[in-house]
């Protein structure tokens, strides 16, 4: 069986890392026989989906043109092969013909065991008060020059979820060109960049010089911003430093110790609302998110900006036992990264993870101007494979 | 007792649909006998959480400064009375004093038959084929001018998810102008206006000239946008015509008829990578996701934005049959709205719930040039909600 056409994958580029011994047919699914004694199904369904040929595949955009629907209902796999070039060849029983080549097909296997590999590669780092000693902190200079620079930065940001950026110029506008090397900035209702200082009429506790509790920004959006970033421009006021908790680390902690208490915060939603003049914004999310494999993926809180609590009435004792337990697990020392940044420090956390405070301070004694901004997890993790494309950074 | 201060809520006003009649204390709760009946259970942590004073609540931003976690543990309700002007008063055991207007209080009753009330208050409507003769059609000069006009367009576009505005401006950058009537145009890596045409080099089959079937823009995001809009500057090619279908008319038919494909279709996460050579965005995502009452709230569906299926294999051929079965669904003429567009018409449509497609079109035979931009779900209901703040529009 020969192939007229290449195979039109994604834009990465696959490595072989075992070859296919085998390839047998059974009733639904062309078995798979790998050289290091893998063993993959392959549906008949799946293998159609996935063909790679250039009437099922647009050849420029390398999106699919093929729909899984047009599958006829009896349409079965006549012949499954090996070829000369190690691809997996099938000849399909109303005369088309796809070929998978090893490196994508074996990526892409469904087996358990390939599976489990997949959900072992989180990368998370979870932290308390001994991260301050070993901080991840990066030169502005190199990040916004060097590729290799930014990407070990970018891995940083999403591996524990805090960084600090030295030596960013104290200009208005920097912070913004520091997150552009990532990619562009979300807006909200605070502008592209906003300015956190005390403000005659604050329309947020943060425009404040009162304490701010551990919290997460925007908890009030349906999809909190993923990073945030945060410039000091001038910090002479006494008080006012920053403070940093790893919420992943907190909900770890509640899993263990308190696992009822775990799951009402995974569960049950609590209202985020916002409380303007000129806007009002609401969410209805539990404090803590899961993913489908159970892994913690997000935390949501700011007490500040929680409505009422709407939750059946027997419940409601639960439910604040397991809350009030939370904000005091975040109080505690072990869990906290204190700092206070000086001019031209920056803060790059994930704004979904990690929950930032702020001591009081004293306007009267002295000027405190951060500013600020946010960019989303996927564009992080977008800039990061993109990076990753290229010959590996150092 | 007295209270020296006025209650801080929020910034709504609430009316009183029914008086407290009576407060009576209990082991962990206060219990309100409302005029009409209901009985409403209060419990001391809630009742703390949202006491209204000046100390608790900050008075400018109306943002809550006390938190939970200081409640005393042993901290009991002492006195429970209904006030001169109505409200709930409670005396706290620790000395702290506490009033709840009544229209609050109801408002934000958790008792079963309020909050079941609350559930029932959803407003979708579900369409098929037959909403292409009462479409919800809107003038652009009215929707720019009149906020009445403005509110009755965007409560059709929150509850029907798809509404045509004409005669807006055939000009470049006007589609903007019409979103930014709601709040600011959330960004892309298609840019905050994207111009839909065939392209030399298209990084997405929608910037070719061939057939797109029925899809959601950016299933690979996290957060798909809430809201696009799609502005027709000119469309002289041949074919190239408009197809909508509701995706939550899609899902309830399932739900109804193929129950167990509704499930496999709400629990499995599909893949949903982009392919391009400068961004590489990807989500694991269900095809319908569903709120915490089990109604379905998003429809996520993209067949050239797929990665490969990655589930367990014994449930493959289940996937499959449902996923088939969906696009199945969305192809049949019951469920679609099909129209052209003429130059000036603007497609306003909820991208996480109505599928668009577009037939073929011949580039040679004359120019098709559309533009458009996306606003979050979260914008649309913060506006509505400071719209209906104002004296109700018309």
């Amino acid at each position: 069986m020969q192939l007229a056409e290449p195979m039109i994958e994604d834009w990465r580029a696959f490595v072989t890392t075992a070859a296919i011994v085998e390839a047998s047919l059974e009733a639904d699914a062309v078995t798979v026989q790998w050289s290091d004694g893998r063993r993959s199904p392959f549906h008949f369904a799946w293998l159609r989906d996935n063909c790679t040929c250039s009437a099922c595949v647009h050849p420029v955009t390398r999106e699919q043109v093929f729909e899984i629907a047009d599958m006829p209902d009896d349409l079965v796999v006549r012949e499954a092969s090996v070829g000369g070039n190690g691809a997996l060849q099938v000849q399909w029983s109303d005369g088309h013909r796809s070929a998978y080549a090893p490196g994508w097909l074996r990526a892409h296997a469904y087996d358990e065991k390939s599976r489990e590999e997949r959900r072992a590669a989180r990368t998370v780092k979870i932290w308390g008060a001994g991260y301050a000693a070993s901080l991840a902190t990066f030169d502005w200079l190199d990040v916004m020059r060097d590729d290799a620079a930014l990407h070990a930065w970018l891995v940083a940001l999403r591996d524990t979820g805090l960084t600090l950026v030295r030596g960013v110029p104290a200009e208005a506008g920097s912070v913004g060109e520091v997150a552009r090397r990532i990619s562009f900035i979300r807006e909200s209702n605070f502008g592209v960049l906003f300015d956190v200082a005390s403000k005659p009429k604050p329309d947020s506790n943060a425009y404040t010089s009162i304490n701010l509790p551990p919290h997460t920004d925007l908890p009030t959006r349906e999809l909190q911003p993923g990073l945030q970033f945060l410039h000091c421009l001038v910090n002479d006021a006494p008080g006012g430093d920053s403070i940093f908790v790893d919420g992943f680390a907190i909900a770890a902690e509640l899993r263990t110790r308190h696992p009822d208490e775990f799951d009402v915060l995974g569960t049950t939603p609590f209202e985020f609302w916002n409380r303007s003049a000129s806007s009002d914004y609401r969410c209805s999310a539990p404090v803590i998110a899961l993913d489908a494999c159970g892994e913690v993926i997000e935390v949501r809180h700011a007490n500040f900006l929680r409505g009422p609590v709407d939750a059946a009435p027997q419940t409601m004792p639960a439910v604040y036992r397991a809350y009030r337990r939370f904000i005091r697990l975040a109080r505690e020392p072990r869990f906290r990264v204190e700092r206070r940044l000086t001019a031209g420090d920056m803060w790059a956390f994930d704004n979904r993870r990690v929950l930032h405070a702020r001591t009081e301070f004293d306007p009267r004694g002295g000027a405190r101007h951060l500013q600020g901004c946010y960019v989303d997890r996927d564009e992080l993790l977008s800039r990061i494979r993109i990076l990753e494309r290229q010959p590996a950074p150092q």
